[in-house]
């Protein structure tokens, strides 16, 4: 079962591989069925050059348990879990290490919206969640990964389809989408302009956008009255 | 029609990505046939490796009106208009988001010429435009883009052949040359000398170049007393 | 005798090639045999790709004598026979001049632990050694240097297996592991996770990790209550 | 005539874009044949793609003139020349605007020696060259770089066969060897220590080596005590 959803799965776990985002096992990439109440996940600590489509684990939305799959599926797996059961728009959710946005959760910092790059693609600033505390961490750590990705995007009242990442502070990135392929799209994006950032702010620490031309970029590419590509 | 620019344009813009300067759909490069009066331009928002030459989209120079093609055109088309029809030498356009031309554009600064690299393509500091104003942005957006290129420019009263690119400030760099081909290796050229100020910056933020170095440079590679190459 | 660990320490001193962060002759790496009493190790200034395992040399563990190959073995293998001598469960070994971990070195800091993929693999900061005093580079330098790694693991009480790595003072990276393919992952995780160190910095100079979250992450695939992967 | 030498210039040449520290026409090789007393360079403007042993082009040491080859030699010619006649050790010398390298030629700094990797190969600083003054520039321009690396040389009084290189002030990096390969070799050694100082500055700007380390490292490599290698 699941077959398609296990090939898409797979893929956007290589991709990660192939746009260089990610090295050993440094990321997972999950995708839901919500019809049949399922999501497709990595296997845990297996190499992407050693894995194929039916190597992916089936989850089950409600309980959290496997459903199918030789293997453990990853151990951010209920991360994963919280994300699709609090937003019903999101249909794939990547997790990685990639080294730009790395560096942002390492400094408790968000990554600030600076110009259109990002203005393409996340309308606002991409927040830095909170430091959990230390009950957070030792009961239940990967839950409460997902609950305070939560817990930001709830308290700063923003739409996850519209800034669809996070950075979890000292920890790395998250990102979500419509699917699998597209929250990978959004990590690859995200880690650019982690990098562009980083720059950016070594020539000018004071460097900002105005807020019209942030709606400007975003609007021109999502909404009803997008204009850019083919539509 | 116009087989051999439609050659030429899809030749460029899949450099843009060999070249390592462009992921996704980050750029957009267009040439034009002054004779005939229209440019043809990258199809918006599609992707480099589903391209080919025929998918470039032919546009009527004076109206901006699509005249051949099957896609839409580059949603920047405005922008590459306009400067067409300010400077008759221009052959081919670039734009892209390259990560160092970037962080230069979202710090508001200039690219500062710091050495011979940079002397040897473009003859001065490469400028960053002043931030658009609300109502240009609004309204007209690509085509006040454009005009905020020409208006930097005049003032700064530099001619754009021997000064062959900008960054947009909050947006990224525009680059153009005697033809797409070229105007693409202005924006390799500017991407790289962009990664040295800022390392050349961070060494010694008030590293700065004789005048009579940069005249050297440049006039050595340009003009009739050139004696680099083979002329 | 010895085919498979030559064959391993070989295939090691081509991952760090493969893996980007040794060019030239800019590492090396040993495995050893306890029951024989044996290292194998890469011979001295040879080039990766000239190499194959024949070329290793085996080296005597008391006497630091070869044994048997037709090079002379790595400068640094008196380094090298120091940590195995002093701890018994290193199976690898790795030294690199790899650019992010060197700039550590080259700074006489440590790489603080200020993230979860530090976590993941080093259980606290990788210190960097005390400079070496004259007497200790004029005389018995390769000794000398394995000597002040272990005096720095004696001095911080930790367990080398725990902290697999450390960089020496003006030096560079040097790192160990069950086996030589291990070590040559905790070399390239090192030198990560210095790139990302470096840019956390730039960022944010206070940037630290909560310890429990620290503990957390390495316990999560470290020791009887890990529960990454497939255990 | 010089068929071996070609052979290995354009080699050499062509082995500056396989190992990464150029681009489009960025960097030129020479060599010498002392006997003969000529020397092979790569010609003016003609991309390494095109090239081929025959295109190198054969220029008199004293007079300067072309000997030999259908192209016009490259415009760094009289540079190569003023040192190939002042040192009759080089034999073969190599320009680039290798990225790093450049930024320390941008801030008109010395690269200084940090650590052994740089030990390894220059025996101490690596210095930048005085500004050239206007009129040293406007006539004779490329002969007076050559003639201010020789004076550069002289006034800090050390071997340039011990430091094999220097970066000419807001121009670029110039190493030289025993012959065209060791030359590239040099350049890449240079690119890729200015790369590990930069980082290390910006971890420590008070970063520097022992005098003892530093002689420990680089007599390791070179001179009658060298024990590094298969010698």
């Amino acid at each position: 079962m699941l077959e398609k959803l296990k090939e898409a799965v797979y893929a956007a776990n290589i991709d990660l591989v192939t746009k260089g985002i990610v090295i050993y096992t440094w990321g997972n990439v999950s995708g839901i069925d919500r019809e049949k109440g399922v999501i497709v996940i990595k296997p845990s600590g297996i190499e992407y050059n050693c894995m194929s489509p039916e190597d992916m684990v089936v989850v089950d939305l409600k309980t959290g348990k496997k459903v199918e799959g030789k293997w453990n599926p990853s151990s951010d797996t209920p991360t994963h879990l919280e994300l699709y059961r609090k937003y019903m728009n999101i249909g794939g959710i990547v997790h990685t290490h990639s080294t730009n946005a790395v560096a942002f959760a390492q400094a408790g910092l968000s990554i600030l919206a600076l110009g259109t790059t990002h203005a393409d693609y996340f309308y606002g600033n991409i927040p830095c969640t909170r430091e959990l505390r230390k009950d957070e961490v030792d009961d239940a750590y990967e839950i409460n990964t997902g609950k305070v990705i939560i817990e930001t995007i709830e308290q700063l009242k923003f739409d996850p389809m519209s800034i669809p990442g996070i950075v979890v502070k000292n920890h790395g990135p998250f990102t979500w989408g419509e699917n699998p392929a597209d929250a990978v799209y959004k990590a690859v994006v995200m880690e650019k302009i982690a990098e562009m950032n980083i720059k950016t702010l070594m020539l000018n620490p004071d460097a900002r956008i105005a807020k019209y031309l942030l709606d400007k970029h975003y609007c021109r590419k999502h909404g009803e009255n997008a204009y850019y590509g083919q539509k």
